[in-house]
């Protein structure tokens, strides 16, 4: 790794400046990068400032690190756990949501940093991100679902292209905004379980669902009864 | 309206006023509160500084105005469209959907303004947002959800109480972040009218599926080939 010029701090060693990008991260998510300092981020490591000048010097290099060796391995871990090239069944998509809330209990800070440093405004992590997009797990979701659609299997109003965007507001989205479901959201405060379980069943149906002409109809359609549906797998 | 002291500038105006709380919200959209001065708000409506204060002075009342004059109207856009108390089938679903890009077509600075300064991090306007949240229309949802439920004709691995975030991932996250999957989505740009079928879609199956035995299964069942499916609606 570079190195600013200088001595070493006495407390510099490969598990403080692993420790240093833990707690970037978890400062990142909890207040936004804007807002954690190079002091803030050291009195989390329980590491002198000096040792993140050392290691993050200029602070730009704190956040590629924090992209190329954090955030990059929530992705991978999520492309891990992908099922494979099969027939898109509703199993198969559930899959997808399995493999990003199993990342997201490993590594809870990415949801929230996600939606703070990535998606939102002009997340200051957005452009570094784009040398880390699953470019080949996004085309692959597109063609597998586009060749349901040829089967016959998943409904032709489903558009190829968007289904990762669906994933995402479906897995990544309630994820980062957890707090404040918990606050809208009727009844009972819901868990991580109640939004995978809710999320599996969302994507399996949602993304896999075959044509109906109710689906297709307007708000005519709705008010008819309830059609028979029968669902066999 | 509360107006501050003084005698009023040349300009002044209820046609000025509601020109600067559209220019507001546009600049919010675009670059986000903390980045918007009272003159970029000014200059953007045509009219003089001295008017802002004069309307919105301190500025906390601009943002209360923009929740109670304009945020508001959003979401009071979505609930006059959302369906009635009906059986939840796939179309009164993707009325859910057509409600929300209704909105957005007539207000399209809200879903960027949203995800900003509502959803991600600290929100500037997110507890501002409590006393316009349709509370109602989500319990209303979840309800109906759960009574599809109890007839069988919806999931149980649906959570009724998230079916309204459910809605959010589908319809106002990509349409705030439109801009990001643009660059990302494989082939051809996506359009709006290519964001609102695909949402009216997913969300027709994603909420009133009935249980299958795939949705519910792992890896394992995402193994097998697809399932015989045949939905008549």
């Amino acid at each position: 790794m570079p190195r600013s010029p200088g001595r070493p701090p006495l407390d510099a060693h490969p598990d403080a400046r692993a420790a240093l990008l833990d707690a970037a991260v978890a400062l990142y998510a909890e207040r936004g990068i804007a807002a954690t300092t190079t002091a803030d981020v050291a009195a989390r490591a329980g590491v002198t400032p000096a040792l993140v000048h050392y290691y993050f010097r200029p602070r730009e290099r704190l956040l590629d690190a924090v992209v190329d060796e954090r955030v990059s391995r929530f992705v991978a871990h999520v492309t891990a756990r992908l099922p494979g090239a099969d027939t898109p069944t509703p199993a198969w998509v559930a899959a997808f949501a399995d493999a990003v809330f199993d990342a997201a209990e490993a590594m809870p800070w990415m949801p929230p940093l996600w939606i703070r440093e990535i998606i939102a405004g002009d997340g200051a992590l957005r452009m570094k991100m784009a040398r880390h997009l699953p470019r080949e797990a996004i085309g692959a979701l597109a063609a597998r679902i586009a060749e349901g659609q040829k089967r016959g299997t998943i409904d032709p109003a489903i558009e190829p292209r968007l289904a990762f965007v669906t994933l995402a507001g479906a897995t990544m989205f309630p994820l980062a905004t957890q707090p404040l479901w918990a606050n809208i959201a009727p009844g009972a405060v819901p868990t991580r379980g109640d939004l995978r379980r809710h999320a599996r069943a969302v994507l399996a149906h949602g993304l896999t669902g075959p044509a109906t002409a109710a689906a297709r109809g307007g708000r005519r359609a709705a008010a008819r009864a309830t059609p028979a549906r029968s669902v066999s797998g």
